[in-house]
């Protein structure tokens, strides 16, 4: 019922979802999801725990060889999960996902379900621009580093999950998360 | 009665749309909206076409002393435009956006209308990244550097139009927009 859920916010909205609609999609009898599911509440929540889980699963494969992986490596992962976007099944998983983001704004309880998650992602990150530099580094910039490579993901995220033409490959990306980290770094010290 | 819809797009999503629920937003008669848009379609190219009016005016302030802008004044109206995000009227604005966004995937119709939005504020970016650099750059860096650039501006874009708590001033914008292009530079050139 929960995949029936995504693949209905994914192509429609949140408008395309009902729970009615949920059982013709899932093809279980009518009042199913309602049993399972009482409100349109339980329903959103139950749809964001379901791509927590997918994302979890996508974690522990990232992090599988964490904390010895190298800086290639880890943009080797974050890339090919950036590119996988423009695929199912996680083109439909993003876009519900996009699309509760956007709900969750004006719902705190639907917002807490994500946060576990988007520190995952950060963590993930966070390791990446660490692996890639050696010597010590100042942790302010290692933070700045982190915000912009976020913020560059979150665009090319919102880019895929709306059938951007752009064509990129996992080396383009790679490549662009290294420039952000190089350049984050320049800027700060002055040294360009 | 656009904006109307752009508060009620911006506060509950397309869900929230219907022409009753303008009229009431509005302050108008039963009926109005139905009767300057017939179908739901209408009223949402109503919405994009009146999402784009303040678009144009926005960039017809951004690019009034263009080209001779130098790239500190580009820095800081894009970064003055981004930070503006996080209150009204551009708040909404950028949430109905954002929900059209996600609709317009499916409906080429309401896409079109966004399009050439999309190619002003590309050259609004493209300029920038120009205006920054002395001398001869390949193409082919100007036009990633571009790519970076957009994809940093749609993930704060995103973020901001969602609630994130991120401090970030005028300041730390610009300085991070110059980080990508620093940074995209040295990656391709190798010189870092």
């Amino acid at each position: 019922m929960c995949d029936a859920a995504i693949a209905l916010l994914a192509q429609d909205g949140p408008r395309g979802l009902s729970h009615l609609k949920v059982d013709r999609r899932a093809g279980v009898p009518d009042g199913t999801t309602s049993f399972y599911y009482r409100t349109r509440a339980a329903l959103l929540r139950g749809v964001a725990d379901q791509l927590i889980r997918y994302d979890a699963e996508a974690f522990t494969e990232a992090f599988k060889d964490a904390p010895t992986s190298s800086g290639e490596v880890i943009a080797d992962v974050l890339a090919r999960q950036i590119l996988s976007i423009r695929e199912e099944p996680q083109f439909s998983r993003t876009r519900a996902r996009l699309e509760l983001t956007m709900l969750a704004t004006g719902d705190p309880d639907l917002a807490a379900g994500f946060e576990e998650m988007d520190v995952s992602f950060r963590a993930l990150v966070g390791q990446f621009v660490l692996a890639l530099q050696s010597g010590d580094v100042d942790p302010a910039i290692l933070d700045e580093q982190a915000t912009v490579l976020l913020a560059y993901l979150g665009g090319l995220i919102f880019a895929f999950a709306n059938g951007s033409p752009q064509v990129m490959t996992r080396q383009d990306i790679a490549r662009q998360m290294r420039a952000v980290i190089v350049g984050v770094a320049a800027e700060r010290l002055g040294t360009h």
